[in-house]
């Protein structure tokens, strides 16, 4: 029997299983719908016979499980309770049960930090061992490898900095405080870019069109050299060029990787980030941290990040 | 014979050599000053000497020499050449000339790193492994501990916080960027905090008087409820408390500790910082963080920090 891990993503709407070789191939998959899962027992029974599924197709021994997960805490190894999104709102000990049932070490983490590991271990920050990973999306995720190993601080939820403060009394967050970064680079902070570029711009959008606007559409805008995309992408590099410049005065990595969908803009976005990101780094590290996009497939990467998050604190 | 270890902490003035306990306690120290020194033989020749002095006049053996030094490399274990304030220019290698000399391990890194471990050895942070200490002075240095280690980095020379921007477009400051901490919050923020609080007060002051401005009167000023002097230390709080909420977004800390000149205004600094750190909080961390004067001797503290460094990280 070959060696392989698991890398199960938990979202939403799907929970995502993977057999992933050493080499960062997933072998197999199975998909399960989150929203049919109302009892932890119910779910992880799922999971299980998920598991020893792809095990048994592949004919595959396994080292570890990794499983990154929303709201979860890497110390106490489950999904907290009433956790927004899921319809479980029990607590869910997920690394104790995969653990007792398969005889592996097992260990949960939130998406982002699993994505950081997912870089390190099969992405572009392959031999790296200080690096920050930056996941934009509905809001901003991050994760902070030192020496090798991501920060979890002394509470376990370290890695925040999508709620980094950069304007002092700016757009009002979703987590009730002001100007945090992810009111200015998150789908939607990039949304609102737009709409005050076009209004910039003297041609301000119709209350309908501000209504149904994504982001997918200011990053295909974006692409095809609309000047109103491009300003609202150069504005969310701007203020991501602070908190990034900010986040190497901290642990001055080596790189710093992006992903999540609005970095499919790619150069709209990438081009004035690493401007605005030189320009506000502190003199001592200019010119030896560089941005990426991220190098992992897209489609796979969270499975490949829950799978090196096991591998690696296993 | 028994074991202790040796502090050095080098500053532009001078070079304090401490023999330090296991239990914190500064058993001899020798001094020299750094000014007289243009040759990094004869400063490495004068430090070893006083080192040898201390061992046989207290009959110690030694297990360890620390060295907080500026603009030192903790990789690399020198002083970089053409450092401001030294009169030596050329690189000087003091880990290998130490270890060489002594035939025990010697750690050198800057001076906040070291009083971060300080802290953490002998004061106020004793069993902790999550903490950040913040040094106020001329400027503003700070020390990142992450699982009982200081954080370096690819470069090592991270834990900059200092010059976090927290107000994009703000005042300039001494690196030439603009709305750094350091210019809300070191001595010269504080000062010119005051001014300001000053003019607002209907109260400006004369040319003169900004011209002889310091802290340490500031400090005074604020201890004796001087209005002017409580607002400009609110004022250096306000900003401090968002650049440690972003700090604490990053390595969710246990606690934070503060040192340095401008701590001695202690409760005109501490109360205003305490309310506007958890202002700015993330809510997942409320409560969770606590903010503190160092319980380190502010005289012992150099010479603590270094030894603590050499014993840690040896």
């Amino acid at each position: 029997m070959s060696k392989y891990c698991i890398g199960i993503d938990i979202g939403g709407t799907n929970t995502d299983i993977g057999l992933v070789s050493d080499e960062g191939h997933v072998i197999g998959r199975r998909r399960l719908a989150t929203q049919g899962f109302t009892e932890a027992r119910a779910y992880i029974s799922a999971m299980e016979n998920s598991v020893r599924e792809l095990m048994q197709e592949h004919n595959a021994d396994i080292g570890s499980i990794g499983i990154g997960a929303p709201n979860s805490n890497f110390y106490e190894g489950c999904i907290d309770k009433n956790t927004a999104n899921l319809p479980i709102k029990e607590r869910i000990p997920l690394k104790a049960a995969m653990e007792e049932r398969f005889g592996v070490p097992a260990v949960v983490d939130n998406d982002a930090n699993a994505a950081a590991y997912g870089e390190m271990i099969f992405g572009g920050a392959r031999g790296m061992r200080h690096i920050i990973t930056i996941t934009l999306g509905t809001g901003i995720g991050s994760g902070i490898i030192v020496d090798g190993k991501l920060v979890h601080g002394h509470t376990g939820t370290a890695g925040e900095l999508g709620h980094s403060i950069v304007m002092p009394g700016g757009r009002l967050c979703g987590c009730g405080r002001k100007g945090c970064i992810e009111t200015y680079a998150s789908a939607r902070g990039i949304c609102q870019n737009y709409i005050e570029a076009a209004a910039q711009a003297g041609k301000p959008l119709t209350e309908s069109d501000v209504q149904t606007l994504t982001c997918q559409q200011v990053g295909e805008a974006a692409l095809q050299g609309d000047p109103i995309a491009l300003k609202a992408y150069d504005t969310t590099a701007y203020w991501l060029g602070i908190a990034l410049a900010n986040a190497a005065n901290f642990s001055a990595p080596q790189a710093i990787f992006l992903m999540g969908g609005p970095t499919r803009a790619g150069e709209a976005l990438l081009k004035p980030l690493r401007k605005y990101f030189e320009e506000n780094l502190l003199y001592i590290y200019k010119d030896k941290i560089s941005v990426h996009l991220s190098q992992l497939n897209g489609n796979d990467a969270a499975i490949l990040g829950a799978a090196a998050l096991g591998r690696i604190e296993s």
